[in-house]
């Protein structure tokens, strides 16, 4: 493996003390930049884009070298577990994911499979290969999944949602069947991260999109029950977990077998550093909407955030994933606040 | 004014001890009684039957007679308030409401006015004074406005949004227009909230929607600023403040004027009764997607909550609207269960 040169992600994951807080944003390999959708009009649509590995590692490396990163994430989709289980999808302009056929009896599920990850999800494995080699150590590079529980919610609820209700009817309606599924979901899930990281992925990170549409008990047994299974199964690299709402579950992702905590824009830093203890990275948490501010706004609401969580195990981001009609020099402007105020 | 037989509601809301906890439920006027689809039916779609007096309070009345809650809550829609200061909107079926034209610079402002709530709103006091007569007594009636950053995102925005983005733009972009137009919609809603006293209505609920899509600085500065004018021109009669998704503020809220908080199905019951304190009243929060479940976890489910909230200080609700495919047998089976479990 080549010597990372730029390794400030991995150290504040770990705890270690770094000269300056790392940072990254959550979507930056696509939508933003002008450079990703020349790539991906040149392609017919998303999907295309992601099962391409040489185009999936080139749109990957773009923010490393337009916007100055400290970390590539795979360009990937949460959605190709689903596919590889058995449940195809299809990406709608402008209305977010679609799936034809979803799970609503056992029926349906006895046609899923776990996921077969080295053979189903190999363009993922070969994109990260080429990445990393072209990286060639630059930056650390970001595997990731959905965590179970989102990635059921689609399964049973065919796209997004308002309230969720199909999926949330099925979770009171057929425990039983839901858990099945999450099972599946989760050991799926699990391979497919293992292949990642033999791949190359330095850090891997869980994001559970739609955490926050449950009841605090409800997501202990449906939602961390499982993400603690891939942690505990994951020992290879560092592992970050985010679950978006989730603001009533801190503690309990703090009980979690991870590295970093995501944090959403809505969570207080210090409060959230009072619930989870020392023992955790954090990582986030800049309102998105404050990339469309003025530049001096930017750089004070940056500052503010670096002073909020303090410059040690702190990884600098945005509370979400960057928004698609955000200028590219305004996410510069946040990545060199965060360089500039949190200098030791 | 008729004396009520039954005044649980507006006991619980200043704090009296009550022989049992009260219980309505969000959205009760209209969505899941066919008796409310019949009428719906009958006219010209949702924003007809907001407009008709007499149809509205037969909908307002409907789940009193055939569910047995203890409050009444006037059939109509929050964004009444921007129609009368000048935008008007239309509901589009399953995709929600719709404003043609929205609120982006400083001459559309101008367009605007202060709703003159008497006249432009007579329609809603109208609905309100059929409804007391009616009622006759049975049970409370509650009036309702939008809190004034939810109606100001619908302005901007023109519909509901995942991310609010353009709204959100606007008040980091040109946060004196936003704060203009939040003033003027504030203004309208304390007017239009005393005509509806003036009406009748015995309680009166805000409810902020999407107050959780905010940092909790901005809630400050662009919610609770605006909620907390409106509990201060309200002397009438009890307020009760519903912001959903703002965790954050559960501590703001419990300094603002009001004596009932609304409390989301994330919301932990004891955390909450320990962040907000013994001064005031809590109201909600059962799942909603419980009321999917077979009875017994329905009965089960409710006498948690009410083992959760105690049995003072306490109105029975779901945590959100209940959501339009719901049998009303099972809407029925947790007011049952919450009068029973909640008896001394």
């Amino acid at each position: 493996m080549t010597k990372l040169k730029n390794d400030l992600l991995l150290r504040a994951a770990k705890g270690e003390y770094t000269e300056r807080t790392p940072v990254w944003l959550m979507r930056q390999a696509g939508r933003i930049l002008p450079e990703y959708r020349a790539v991906r009009e040149s392609l017919n649509g998303f999907i295309d884009l992601v099962k391409n590995p040489e185009r999936a590692a080139e749109v990957t490396i773009q923010p490393v070298d337009i916007l100055g990163v400290d970390a590539a994430i795979i360009f990937s989709d949460i959605l190709v577990i689903p596919e590889a289980m058995g449940l195809p999808y299809e990406m709608q302009e402008k209305k977010g994911p679609n799936f034809p056929k979803t799970i609503q009896t056992a029926a349906d599920l006895q046609q899923l499979k776990v996921a077969d990850a080295a053979s189903d999800l190999g363009y993922v494995a070969e994109a990260i290969r080429i990445t990393k080699k072209e990286l060639n150590g630059r930056v650390p590079l970001i595997g990731f999944a959905g965590a179970p529980f989102t990635i059921f919610t689609y399964m049973v609820e065919g796209s997004g949602s308002k309230t969720f209700s199909k999926a949330r009817k099925m979770m009171y309606q057929n425990p039983t069947l839901s858990h099945q599924l999450l099972q599946m979901i989760t050991d799926s899930t699990i391979l497919y991260l293992k292949e990642q990281i033999k791949a190359g992925a330095d850090i891997v990170q869980i994001f559970d999109s739609w955490a926050g549409i449950l009841p605090p008990q409800q997501y202990e047994e449906f939602g961390l029950r499982y993400i603690s299974q891939i942690c505990d199964a994951i020992q290879e690299v560092p592992k970050t977990v985010f679950a978006k709402g989730a603001f009533f579950a801190r503690k309990s992702i703090a009980n979690l077998a991870c590295d970093v905590i995501g944090l959403d824009w809505n969570m207080d830093a210090k409060e959230s550093r009072q619930l989870i203890g020392e023992q955790k990275t954090l990582q986030g948490n800049l309102d998105p909407c404050v990339l469309y501010a003025p530049y001096d706004v930017i750089r004070k609401e940056t500052k503010q955030m670096i002073d909020d969580f303090g410059k040690h195990r702190h990884i600098a981001n945005l509370g979400h994933g960057v928004y698609p009609d955000i200028e590219p020099d305004k996410v510069k402007c946040f990545i060199e606040a965060v360089k500039e105020f949190s200098q030791k």
